[in-house]
């Protein structure tokens, strides 16, 4: 073993020498010091080497946020295999479709209808352990001592579904080395200091969480679990535990001001970001960069969680800061070669957070990773003071008398606009051009603005060769998810002519 | 490449894009923005690959405190070179030392006699480079853009001179990795933000500047260089470069608060360690755990500067605090078995800002680094509640009925006795335990302790078995340096029969 690496498991062991006292983890009744953390840990790894647990296979976690998605993390690690946290809300054929995909050797359910259906229709094979007393009789069985597997800080450990770029959602492998790297870069921008309480009230199949989580586990601080996001017991928790952060956004904290109506929860070891005033009044307003900026920044799951902060550049041009000090970026054009600053192209990264691609997705792997460079298939622009600004999704690409266009920045160009109240952008057949430009334009209520004042608002945010050449008016943009529908607005619109097609 | 690469190159790639208009470095006149040290740096590393510098060369600046230190290492590093910046202060003879170990490819050097003369009587080719006009012009004859050597984060690309383990100095190699996984502990603990500027008034050919120039670099900070420490004109540059940080100990802070008597110098930016009452009025005093600990933990050139932090630990039993969070540390006894804590071992560590060995030294890289941990050569001792404690070098091993004591424990033990002034430990040849501990003590002025009293403190202190059985009074303790000199105290003490001897 060289003398530079650093696997979780290496910092679990130091911190069983290095915080034999502290409290590594809470949820509900349980609590756990990191030497009991590590004890059951590797009795939970040996109880799974010997299910047949082996290096590379994967530990699927279906259920709410529970200290035991950090155990198992920390047990898969210990072997070399991965651990996935999946979203137990799904339907039962989304539920069959992530068991076919990760096929995994060993599954950690808790109680639903939908999960129970996905595995009578599974044709798999896999350890199933109901969480509860089923699971801690399991890892009782489990020997004591670490369980001899070599492993290297490359080898992925965790896996979380995101974003379907083929259709299909794919399993992005995080390495520990990654899944460290973030969690130190995270540790500078929100000064997270000795004695760091976390509380994860938000959920665990998603990055947002397990960043904070894995950040306040490489720290050796505090990690309180609860099932799920509900504001009295957030409160509670916040008071008992005296905790520093909780995962919380915009409507989470209104929720909490709202539960605590009159100040019946001390909330004041909260140091987090500013809100409203009773909000503010609430907790200990935070200046650290992360705070101060208001979380902002880019991120993906594939890059580890954040790739940018806005800590790193407040006052720029660019909303989304800069660079996270571990990875590096580039705007690229379709053939690879960077554009200049205040040109839209592909956020594209290099460093150590970056993950290790989708399991078992080998040629969309090596798409994404072309040029040395992650493809995160989202369009950014490099301001002339350097910071960066994410524009949106890299859905599509019109292609115009040769020049390449992003819907999505011509859509932000379009919304610019005080009438418009949505607006999408599709490419239409054109015999000179290949492609021109189309608007599609929903108008707030009572605006009345003409189609050529439409083109000539575009025409002073971007290049004048982006600006639409026809525009339409309708009702409401059809969507999926929060994108537009594409293919619907191209069979109503007449889009089509796009390159590649 | 694999996207998971960070070289310093990349780092500084990074800055060129993303800080266009931010200063990196300034010098006296110089002063040069991002791009502007992007620029110099590729013409640099073409003009040093012209002058025959590859992959696993080394560059030796032999000179005060320049600029020019940071771009040669950063060239260096496009290379995958090595720059080294020695002590130009040492002799002909020692200069002449460093030239035939380290034998480098390019010496860039400033007007130094006993550089001259080590020079002329050095048989080794290099290209030698006056720094100022011939070192300018040089450059100025680089080729424009990166060099298209292909560099791996893993190559070393900083060479420091450090202790003699083997009774010559040994020049600690640190790879790419190693610098910025250290630089981002730093950024951690120390709380740099965005806009740090860093006052590099320290010598830098030590670990310690040098590890604040790197991690102001890696944030795309301001290094303000100056040749060496002159009190006036460190206040004069942190107000006129409003610098948040400088190099500064006791002694040096002494100098600054009476070179700025009366107040001339605004020296209110910097944001630094409490002192006395007359500098924290002049200065911001810091709350940051690396300020609020006042730079407290263990550390040395091969593990990249810190190892641990007090920050990690403030309140603990441990002076050193704990680990940082990117490295792994045991105390491990002389067969590589961790003692219990409480017991005293030699700090040994894994992890990621750690070096890659001595340059030419196989034999000493392989004793190092032995079961895959480096071996600090430094004795400590894990508390109770898991923070550590530095006892000191582990210069020898007394042997005693089969028990390992080592000498820097007992001293420490020794010179917490009131009356005693200084002290050492050696090993004293005995037929029936192979050897006894004898203490040779120094005591205050007209204090007056019997052996006896001796001994019973120290058996007070520690192990029973630790304990002197012999005490001798001395008017001084001999020194090689900091530490005793053994050999000295056992010629006079009648030392002996250590193990292995």
């Amino acid at each position: 073993m060289s003398v530079h690496q650093l696997t979780l498991g290496d910092v679990l062991g130091e911190h069983r020498r290095g915080r034999p006292l502290d409290v590594a983890a809470v949820d509900g009744d349980v609590r756990l010091t990191y030497p009991e953390l590590d004890a059951r840990v590797d009795r939970l790894a040996n109880a799974l080497a010997g299910a047949g647990v082996e290096k590379g296979d994967r530990v699927l976690w279906l259920g709410q946020n529970s200290f035991r998605i950090l155990e198992l993390l920390l047990a898969s690690g210990r072997l070399g295999a991965i651990l996935c946290p999946a979203n137990w809300r799904q339907s039962a054929d989304e539920l069959a479709y992530v068991l076919d995909d990760l096929t995994p050797r060993a599954v950690v359910w808790e109680e639903s209808e939908a999960v129970a259906e996905a595995r009578e229709g599974w044709s798999g094979t896999a350890t199933w352990l109901k969480s509860g007393d089923e699971y801690e009789e399991f890892l009782a069985a489990g020997a004591d001592g670490a369980p001899a597997a070599p492993v290297t800080e490359d080898l992925p450990v965790l896996a979380l579904y995101t974003a379907a770029f083929d259709g299909r959602p794919g399993a992005a492998l995080l390495s520990h080395r990654a899944l460290i790297a973030h969690s130190e870069a995270l540790l500078h921008q929100r000064q997270m200091e000795n004695g760091f309480t976390f509380l994860a009230c938000g959920p665990m199949f998603h990055v947002g969480t397990n960043m904070f989580v894995l950040a306040t586990f490489l720290l050796g601080g505090k990690n309180v679990f609860t099932p799920a996001y509900e504001p009295k017991e957030v409160c509670r928790l916040i008071e008992a535990e005296k905790c520093t952060q909780a995962f919380l956004f915009g409507p989470m904290i209104d929720g909490l001001v709202a539960a605590n109506e009159g100040g019946q929860y001390d909330l004041s070891s909260l140091r987090f970001v500013s809100h409203t005033p009773e909000w503010d009044a609430m907790i200990t307003v935070d200046d650290s960069p992360w705070c101060a900026s208001k979380m902002g920044g880019y991120g993906q799951t594939e890059v580890g969680g954040m790739l940018t902060f806005l800590g790193l550049g407040i006052g720029g041009q660019g909303y989304a800061g800069r660079s996270s000090t571990l990875v590096t970026v580039r705007i690229l054009d379709a053939n690879g070669v960077e554009v200049a600053p205040g040109e839209v192209g592909e956020i594209c990264a290099r460093g150590w957070s970056l993950f290790s691609g989708y399991h078992n997705r080998p040629e969309l792997n090596a798409q994404k990773a072309i040029g040395g460079y992650h493809h995160t298939g989202d369009l950014g622009r490099r301001e002339p003071d350097g910071t960066l600004t994410f524009i949106g999704p890299k859905l599509r690409m019109i292609k115009s008398a040769n020049e390449n266009i992003y819907p999505a920045e011509v859509e932000r160009a379009l919304k610019t606009h005080p009438s418009v109240a949505d607006a999408a952008v599709i490419g239409v057949p054109d015999d000179r051009f290949g492609q021109t430009v189309k608007a599609v334009v929903v108008l707030k209520p009572d605006a009345e603005v003409s189609e050529d004042a439409i083109i000539e608002h575009v025409r002073g945010e971007i290049a004048s060769y982006k600006k639409p050449r026809h525009v339409a008016f309708t009702a409401a943009i059809p969507k999926k998810g929060y994108t537009p529908d594409y293919d619907a607005l191209d069979a109503e619109f007449g889009g089509g002519a796009y390159p590649g097609s």
